[in-house]
């Protein structure tokens, strides 16, 4: 049996890949595709059981309380998600026990494992850095992902009770360190040919452990989206996160 | 209130690094550094608590025994355990319900997770292959670790259900593509200046990752070491592996 | 002043491309896209200085003929060229002494820099391994790339007396240390998510030393294409390889 | 026919592994370790023909004085030469036509051999940036390697005329970016575990070059001194740099 899946923002970069991703599922149906100007409703007309979104910060709270009510599961990545909205919707998934919906801010499966990999060696080592590498056109520095990693790395050393990271330098060009996010060194390069890379290295007594993601192309975030789509039907309340969906506890 | 630890091979290179650990770790007090023709009585008269075996395949299981037998725990480096050693000692522990005995055939802590992040990551990916490097003067390949690193992420594979990994190759130099290890590509390089290190690396439509490990110094054995030393007083029975020491699935 | 360009070929992948890259490039003018069934006789209609010929071993020999004839230079990526098809081209050009003909094998200047360096580095170091890594889909390993490369630095370590590379390997699973070129180990890896990658690694004691080239998309191609563009015209008789228009030894 | 040697600061780090080293070579002879307090002219009487200096700035030049007057070339590591100082060694030189004198701040024939193929790769590349990797006892950042490389980048993208290095970062977090050395960004990490490495890395459309250089022992400085030593009794007057005894430009 078929998933049926309906996409909000589906002209948008994000929303139109996965419309393709999810017309070339076996396992899913695309029973509506709508953006800006069209009618929530047409997703029940549909017999939509998922929606994913990719939307804007100002629409997706009306989207999903429309889906909720409506008695369908969603898949979101669009952005803006304070704790606030995140209550608003676990109030009203609670008076909806069959709806299950996923936020998540990164679909990389590869970035998510290299994030989860990281927050578990982050106590074994002595010494930890984070270098992301993008294009040139990228505005911000260092990336989301870099940060992100550099927090959780940073709380598991702080549960472990860790010693701050060594460091001896008295002698610094400005910058040449790197940024500091919670104690971590962050450092971003940006160079034209590069998409979207990054390294988390840990150090200690005579060993290093690496863990590099490339991402080379936004079809690489299909793979997390379907993950989704095939988990939140099954799943009740709110899921933060898709590592919850990679049952990485399991895996051995 | 310090571990009191002897220490079985203390002359040879593992044993006497050992000895060099344990007297610099500020929990740990070396009670008894023994080696061929010394007597085991030695460590029941000085108090040892855990002994930490770098023995030979034919002496281990009778320095087990007595250790056993003398209520002492013990941290087990020397090779040559397979099934039926495994079972011998399990019978001996079951009459000594308070001894603990770990058999750890790699004390690389960033081996360890390396293995364990690659099994859990194998069932996300397409394609997987493994790199491993060493010096020149090695004389088998591929190494231990990639061999059973291989067979971790075949076995994850299995049990996820993946489909072979893809290859095109037709036309093929001869080793061109490596060896196979339960359907995995092994590669093996050696070069001057290098010493132990691995990459695995995995990829799918759009990303890759990758994980590396690189061993510098045989000093890098000692935190595993010493991680066995503080957890097998408290640990019954037999452990096979110093993975269960790492408390991985409670890391986040 | 443009440089008026005709491009042979220019329905298929390398030929499109290189009509783009004209049209965008300030310094040239794209004046004929011929294809089969098209009139050479167009090109000098068009007024073509310079050809620029990505289509097959059986015609690329005639349309060069004609250009020469013409006195229009001409750079080549078609494949197929062998001694004698050079001798008649050098033939050729000894009548009309006005032209020149670049043949080139690999347009991406990064890997020419590669193989370069390479062959540079060679002499200085007791080891050296390729890895080469690709898409699965590819139906030869090791790739042409890392064999010409092997090739330069097996040339390269004879002329400097250089002793086999050391390897101490006697207990081998088949595969395990690659195929061998000229006496050099190369790797071929295949992994979903890449393109076209490779390393070079140097090693000797207490050191090694790493070139490694990536390239991720056919449009890198293009630089190497307008620089042959830009220098043809001015060189007379026959190039051979994209490295003597580089300038390398009077880089410093 | 063996090379006499004699070396200054012999009881230094780099001065003994220098003993040791010209030891092990066939074709030298150490005749004579001298360090603080013994005679120099013990290198005369001795019958040294070339001299290797790692002491102090303070003391050099009254060495290099001694040794030129007496008709002994010297080979030097030892820091602190300015343009005066080396004006000064130009004018004995000129007066001793016989004598050759090496100054070179990086024996390490991988470095060199990086900076040189970093400074050639610099023209061909919209982008370029540096991470230099040490252990975490280093006490400036970035490291002279990756300073000195800087420049010799930078110099090589001005006499190209190349735009200024493309970078759209209008958020960041300070340091993100790295250290600028003219014009170009440099970052260093400080890992426990790692001795002394550095990437240059190369972008444009489509494709990346990257240099690395992993210096692992101090070991590995030796095959750059008794290159130096071998060259220099037949080289006359002034040479700054190792990179003037690698024949670069004759590889090819």
């Amino acid at each position: 049996m078929t998933i049926k899946v309906g996409v909000l923002g589906a002209k948008g970069k994000m929303g139109s890949q996965t419309c393709q991703a999810v017309e070339a599922a076996a396992d899913c149906e695309l029973v509506a595709a709508l953006d800006q100007g069209d009618e929530l409703q047409q997703l029940v007309d549909a017999g939509a059981q998922v929606v994913v979104d990719f939307t804007r910060p100002e629409v997706v709270m009306d989207n999903l309380e429309f889906c909720i009510g409506h008695g369908i599961s969603a898949v979101v990545g669009t952005t803006g998600f304070d704790e606030q909205r995140l209550d608003t919707l676990r109030g009203r998934l609670a008076s909806n026990p069959d709806v299950g919906v996923l936020i998540a801010a990164n679909f990389s499966i590869g970035a998510v494992l290299m994030m989860r990999f990281a927050a578990q060696a982050a106590r074994f080592y002595e010494s930890v850095e984070i270098i992301e590498l993008h294009h040139p056109d990228k505005v911000d520095a260092p990336s989301g992902t870099a940060r992100r990693t550099a927090e959780l790395v940073a709380e598991a050393r702080r549960i472990a009770g860790s010693p701050p990271v060594p460091d001896a330098t008295t002698q610094e060009l400005p910058g040449a360190r790197g940024a500091e996010v919670e104690g971590i060194r962050v450092h971003g390069v940006r160079l034209r040919g590069l998409i979207a890379h990054q390294e988390v290295l840990f150090g200690d007594t005579g060993e290093t452990l690496t863990i590099r993601h490339d991402s080379l192309h936004r079809e690489s975030f299909m793979a997390g989206v379907l993950l989704g789509v095939r988990r939140i039907g099954g799943t009740q309340g709110l899921t933060v996160g898709l590592e919850h969906f990679l049952d990485l506890d399991a895996a051995r």
